[in-house]
């Protein structure tokens, strides 16, 4: 039992500017005072007399004095070759002075602003349970990463002393560079490395972009179907959003252009080439039309472009940014290695115009200062050794394997409850439920999230929070295997709720 | 030369939305434009006309005649049993359509929001320079950072899938637990795991508690000398700055109860344990007056308490935190892993009241997501091991040998022209350069760089960036040698400056 638990290994810092009398007694209140504030645990090992005299700059038999006093009054137990322990039974309750744990006992309301969040803004927990299968988003098979070569690349890049400094904010120039000829040449994306930001994930860049350009009460368009998360840093930053209706071309321009009659319009925020969350994408003569429209509006508008996924396009080809059409410098080109490579790294980059790139990559030092240089150093040498490039094809290849098969399933369970919006790429289906299940959408998903598989609903994706009839199905995360049993789950949730709520 | 560029790795993006005419010249035109543009580099090598056929959905021969009209134009050239490279002489200017390099062609400005940010206020960018003495700052020397066991404890945490993955946004939960640990160990504060939030280093702490906390036109109270990025991230959020002086004793709590009679005051940052950049200590009378008057306010003040390098304290008891004194929840503790450990890994943490907790968890959640898990969990691992305890212990006694160097040597060659400000710990020394060196403090540190070392001069410090007669001498980034030459140079320097600007 005693000794069970590791030394203290950190130095002890006793409080005694509260202490009255003698020393040895002010120390034994202050040892006290730390086990009943839960700093002292039950059973922990005290320091040697002679070390923590020497800290608090007392001598040895005062210690022991203030020792003997505790175990006298009960709060240590002294073990002969042992030492000396907070007692098993110490009270640990947070009373007296000194104790600070996270609830303050007579707190003061702080009358915080408000962040004025909409329905679905606040991230949620990711829901995990062992066995439930994980069709609800847009997240990569985490099983296939590559993380040897990653662990033998951060090897090396945390041996330099510079990759563990301050460096620059714009991101390590390596990984600029092998992010600046991926763009080149696999998006057909012209930049220069010096002026793409490497951002934490995409959800920095769209924060730093809002913070950067929006004033409180501009307008900021968004599709009305969409990502919560880009809609909630463009609230926080004071935006009032504009929904602008999405169809099976992508964004609907024309509302656009009638929203922007009503008044001026400081930002879209759009995913052109697989739309969040339908998959669809903005045809040619549109980006053509938004383009015109943003540069003719005034004062101008800036047009976000956050291509997340553009790697997994799977039928025909894939498009070229709107960044790479953007003479007026009006695009934003937001991107993530996220769904390549991983989330937990938080990787993501932007290309802006020089003026709005200037101004966020203020806000990142303010913000946060710069990335972790070691890991930026380390995921470009996967970049310079073709290993990321070969797992971006070995992905694509088991994702449109996956995606076949999730069609399949689909159609042989669910054919006659579920359509399928036609799309080219991306890592999830977007489906629409028929009646007359389409009124009892959120009954069946949550049946099914019982029954051991989780999709995402058409409710996450509305301004307004309500319930439409969506299925967003991922299949990335999920073996082929996984995804074929996941349906049959789904199918089951169904039957289950047509007998049983109808 | 051809073929000493790498492959292409990527696939190729064609955009060929523009083309008219045969399919094999609008093809032509597309890598032409991509040339143009940049996208292509010259002795870049292409794809073979069988795989950019099959990539582009087109027949091999189209592609082949794509490339002879190329190379006819001298774009392109064919090299036998090579392939086909991109002319050495094309033209990379960026003319023509498609272009988008960072610099847009015909850009609208855009007509930002000013940031408002004061002088010192934007991060310089640090001073590089092979055999500079760097002694400007709190860096701790990270030659001697324990890489090997970071590099092991990352190969171990990156391999599991949930490390790559989203997770807890308040920061793993064994990095949460260690720090508890340490902060109830080390320095006498009790806080409860779940109540600690993991930041990207102290920097983003601050910017989270900013922009929880502050609406625009709120009067925040900063230190008069203090650290310009802190200072800048409540200028961001709109807050009205209110300098309070500082003394021998820390801040001037009496002059605060002034500023406070002037009107309110919601928030007071500080850093009380080592004051930036002076490294006095706030008096425990002091301390119990701030608490008082935070308490007493109406609305409360909240108390921000920057402990950026508690662990390197050397003279008598490191005092306890104004967080452990805290019942009314008024205190917001943050810290920083870049002093112990490292600044490139972006490790701060905060503790705070729950109320404020919980809003600067959301914004965290909605502006970069969460940090690395993986990096999080391997430095977790250190603190188990207790490889991190020892590295503190470590750099602890060569801090506090380093800085009796650096005592002893501005003793022996500057003693006539500085004097030392006493202090107990910290990583650096606040000095007074005296009359009649004093009005030329900013010339002799110029000076001081040109003959290899640098150190910060008091105007980096003030709120109007107007010169001050300090400098402020880092000791613990440099070696007991280093620190010996770097006081000579700054000598030199001094010499120099007495005998040709005066």
């Amino acid at each position: 039992m005693k000794g069970a638990r590791p030394l203290s290994r950190w130095q002890l810092t006793v409080d005694l500017t509260d202490g009255e009398g003698p020393v040895y007694l002010a120390i034994a209140q202050a040892l006290s005072d730390a086990i009943r504030a839960g700093r002292l645990a039950p059973e922990e090992r005290l320091p040697g007399a002679r070390s923590l005299a020497a800290e608090l700059g007392v001598h040895r038999n005062t210690i022991v004095a203030a020792y003997d006093e505790l175990v006298a009054q009960g709060w240590l137990e002294a073990l002969p070759a042992r030492g000396t322990f907070v007692a098993a039974r110490a009270p640990t309750v947070l009373e007296g002075r000194g104790g600070s744990r996270s609830t303050p006992r007579r707190a003061i309301p702080l009358a915080l602003p408000d962040l004025s969040l909409g329905p679905n803004e606040r991230e949620p927990g990711p829901v995990r349970r062992r066995g439930l299968i994980a069709m609800d988003g847009g997240t990569p098979d985490l099983r296939l990463a590559p993380t040897t070569a990653m662990a033998r690349a951060y090897r090396r890049a945390v041996r330099s002393p510079e990759h563990l400094a301050y460096g620059d904010a714009r991101g390590h120039p390596r990984l600029r560079a092998a992010l600046a000829t991926m763009l080149a040449q696999a998006r057909g994306l012209a930049v220069d490395a010096n002026g793409l930001l490497v951002t934490r994930g995409s959800q920095s860049a769209l924060d730093l972009v809002a913070r950067a350009l929006v004033r409180p009460g501009d307008r900021v368009a968004v599709e009305a179907l969409g990502y919560a998360p880009a809609r909630a840093v463009f609230r926080m930053a004071g935006a009032t959003l504009v929904p602008i209706p999405v169809d099976a071309h992508g964004l609907d321009v024309e509302a656009l252009g009638r929203a922007l009659a009503d008044g001026p319009i400081r930002a879209v925020y759009l995913t052109p080439h697989h739309h969040y969350p339908t998959t669809v994408t903005l045809s040619p003569w549109r980006r053509e039309e938004l383009l015109r429209l943003a540069a003719r509006a005034r004062p101008p508008m800036v047009l976000i472009e956050d291509d997340y996924d553009h790697e997994f396009h799977y039928r025909g080809r894939p498009i070229v940014p709107l960044k790479a059409r953007d003479p007026h410098g009006l695009v934003v080109y937001v991107g993530t290695l996220s769904k390549l490579l991983a989330p937990g790294l938080r990787l993501g980059y932007a290309v802006a115009p020089p003026e709005l790139a200037a101004a966020m990559l203020t806000i990142r030092e303010l913000s946060d200062r710069q990335g972790d240089p070691a890991i930026e150093a380390a995921v470009a040498e996967l970049f310079e050794d073709g290993e990321l490039q070969r797992h971006a094809r070995r992905m694509k290849k088991a994702y449109a394997e996956r995606r076949d098969v999730l069609l399949t399933a689909l159609a042989d369970e669910l054919g006659d409850v579920l359509d399928v919006t036609p799309s080219a790429g991306g890592m999830a289906l977007w489906t629409t439920v028929r009646s007359p299940w389409a009124a009892h959408t959120e009954a069946w998903a949550a049946r099914a999230v019982e029954l051991g598989v989780r999709v995402a609903t058409g409710r996450e994706f509305g301004l307004d929070g309500a319930p439409l009839p969506h299925f967003r199905i991922g299949f990335a995360m999920a073996s082929p295997d996984e995804l074929r049993l996941g349906v049959k789950r789904l199918r089951r949730a169904l039957a289950y709720f047509d007998t049983h709520r109808r």
